[in-house]
């Protein structure tokens, strides 16, 4: 008997696609027995035809420049989104699912804007949205996050979800390199982008964290409502101070949900050494969930390349074919509570790490000692480090204190005469 | 409209089992709006009546010593199994299918022994057979496994899998004391049982690392085709030479597959500090996963406990009911090759370290080389400790060399007048 056939679509050639074409062919027969169904790209959307002439894909496929040669294809039943874009993949996915196709994809900006919008819209045509590789890269998150720790309520979610700034970070730790240098060898090495700013803004990991706690909390959140500061002004001494006291510095993405609502956030912080987030290395993600039965889990692994994101892409190709063989497409209940209550950030209290550049003059640690006084802000540590005869650094701890608090205090701070910059304020995590 | 109902039971009323009445309780809307169905627990079997009535279960649970009393009631559609003995469990999930009732299991014991024939027997009748929380407690990795790494050739699994023998190591390390005190102070805190043998004999997680191969290399294998080793032999002395070295000593369970064939075992390992196990600290366990696009990835956690187990059944009796819902149940297909090929373990190669009680006299160091050489075992390095002056502690590291030459070669050592005992013979992981 022959065995049946599935095509999909990709749109999109770039890393990720490239990966599924050869994830598909690598481990072909291995998927073929898995689902006793074959899998064949018949199509792949590309900008610009000549470039991917040049790639030599297999004969087989069809490369177009137009959608309607996709969407017009009645035999194609998946299309595989790797793009990039938010919009035009949103307009895509939606005539996908007018088709009656179901759609995989792997695009964290367009997941994060509209993910909840697209998967209505896909259960009201009853086909299949996945979107493992949105968060992580190959890591699996996104399917245990509903399919196995859904009898937790999920308290908390923090994580490493971004590989370049992780690669930046820890490059500047083991390298001694300012942040500058580290980030120019990070795009010389293709971890970082000609504009790197949705990286180090913390903008991607801001996304990552939207999807996860959407998911891992049932409401309907968006981007928009993380509070997100990047890692642009982490320096190298901030680095070495960090390493003084035991900690490492790493790009943080926060979501907590208490009784008093959900807050997310994305903010570089120090990390106790200990701290299981600390040893993860290089271009890495992880992800610690806090479930109110099952405690702490943690998943690790590559958060990003060709290979570990299509691994992602084709599990999410291979459930959609599971649900075809078991003709449940489009049947995936998720819940949505109505009543999402949000906690501001600012109230969030945390230790904060202090770095200011002041005059070197008598008076001006009791001048700023009295302003965190006067907040109701108390000091742990205070080390003043002369750098010349006019010049002084000062490190402080400052115990747990609102985040809104401390912003406040530095502002007034930052206004003394005598102080002529609040370098850093990080804030500090402990186990 | 009334909410849809399903009725379940539960054999055995121990840790596990307790979890899991305690977490539908406390976790009932969020379960229940995430499934559209309400879960009942109808009836519990228990060995003493007695016993079980000082527990103040709630009221509407009935409690029975009498498995007739739920193979019988048509109305229990799902059965969960929180035993732990092989034998009866079988005999009552057998019991179960034939009745066409679904079945959750906890049990390892029962998996690794009778996994496959139960999984096989459970499809022929039409019915979900699901096992997560028996391998690692609460992590997800049974269903991660199949349903999100299946796009993988599964190369190797690494993992900490017996939370007792890692807490009785760590506390070896960090208290400094011996093997035997460490046992009894995990005895004394419930970490481990009056009888130790099933977890420092390294049977238990023998049995784990059996089910996960089983499922990552699609191979119909079992418990008694791993190669075991405890940690009984792990004295004070090879956990402080470790630590001077910069390793730290845990229990691994590894399968491997090549194109040689699969191999699996479970034994005492030096670990570089900074390998991501090595940080696995107390009773959680953590297993790394090596797919060929995905590279490697890793999930941690607790690995029992009475809610962080509860947290896995309930997930699979939630899968289970999902499956009712969209009327799927018994159809998820398993893929089992039929050309399982074995490879010996003992040709497998690593490093070791080797430490050995000699005369003080010389001539000894040159017959111990003698043999490593004779052997074509090279050694990379050898410290000499007199204890007494009759008696010398000798450290050895030998390059990698095939288990099996290097259990023969220290046959030959201990063989020698000179020596009085091969007192430790442990693997070195590099990473």
């Amino acid at each position: 008997m022959m065995m049946k056939n599935v095509s999909i679509a990709l749109l999109g050639c770039g890393t990720v696609g490239k990966g599924v074409i050869d994830l598909l062919a690598m481990n072909k027969s291995l998927i073929e027995e898995q689902l006793d169904t074959a899998i064949s790209i018949k199509k792949v959307l590309v900008r610009d035809l000549k470039k991917y002439k040049q790639m030599k894909l297999p004969k087989n496929i069809a490369i177009t420049t137009d959608f309607e040669d996709i969407i017009n294809d009645d035999e194609i039943k998946i299309v595989v989104e790797v793009m990039g874009s938010a919009d035009f993949a949103k307009n895509c996915i939606e005539s996908c699912f007018l088709k009656g196709k179901s759609v995989v994809s792997a695009n964290k900006d367009l997941i994060a804007d509209y993910g909840i919008p697209l998967l209505k819209l896909s259960q009201k045509h009853n086909v299949d949205f996945q979107f493992e590789a949105s968060v992580a890269g190959g890591i699996p998150i996104v399917r245990p996050m509903y399919s196995s720790l859904n009898s937790n309520a999920i308290e908390e979610m923090t994580g490493i979800l971004n590989g370049t700034t992780n690669f930046i970070l820890t490059n500047m730790a083991q390298q001694g390199i300012s942040y500058e240098a580290a980030l120019t060898e990070a795009q010389k090495l293709g971890f970082a982008e000609a504009d790197p700013t949705s990286d180090v803004g913390g903008f991607d990991a801001a996304r990552k964290i939207a999807i996860l706690a959407t998911l891992g909390f049932h409401s309907e959140l968006t981007f928009k409502e993380v509070s997100v500061e990047g890692i642009e002004k982490v320096t190298q001494a901030d680095i070495q101070h960090a390493t003084e006291m035991g900690y490492v510095i790493k790009l943080l993405a926060v979501a907590k949900q208490t009784n008093k609502g959900i807050s997310m956030s994305v903010y570089p912080a120090f990390l106790q050494k200990n701290h299981p987030l600390a040893s993860v290395g290089g271009a890495n993600n992880a992800i610690f969930v806090h479930g109110n039965c099952v405690g702490d889990v943690m998943f690790y692994g590559q958060g990003a390349g060709s290979l570990p994101t299509a691994s992602a892409v084709v599990s999410d190709v291979m459930n959609v074919i599971t649900h075809f063989n078991n003709q449940i497409t489009g049947k995936r209940r998720y819940l949505w509570r109505e009543d999402k209550k949000l906690y501001s950030t600012s109230r969030i209290m945390s230790p904060y790490y202090l770095r200011m550049i002041v005059d070197n003059a008598p008076g001006v640690l009791s001048s700023i000692s009295g302003i965190f006084a006067e907040s109701n802000i108390s000091i742990r540590s205070l080390i003043q480090k002369d750098e010349t005869k006019e010049i002084a650094e000062i490190v402080i701890l400052i115990d747990s204190s609102p985040n809104g608090l401390v912003k406040k205090a530095l502002k007034k701070v930052e206004s003394l005469d005598c102080v002529r910059k609040v370098a850093s304020a990080i804030r500090v995590v402990e186990v």
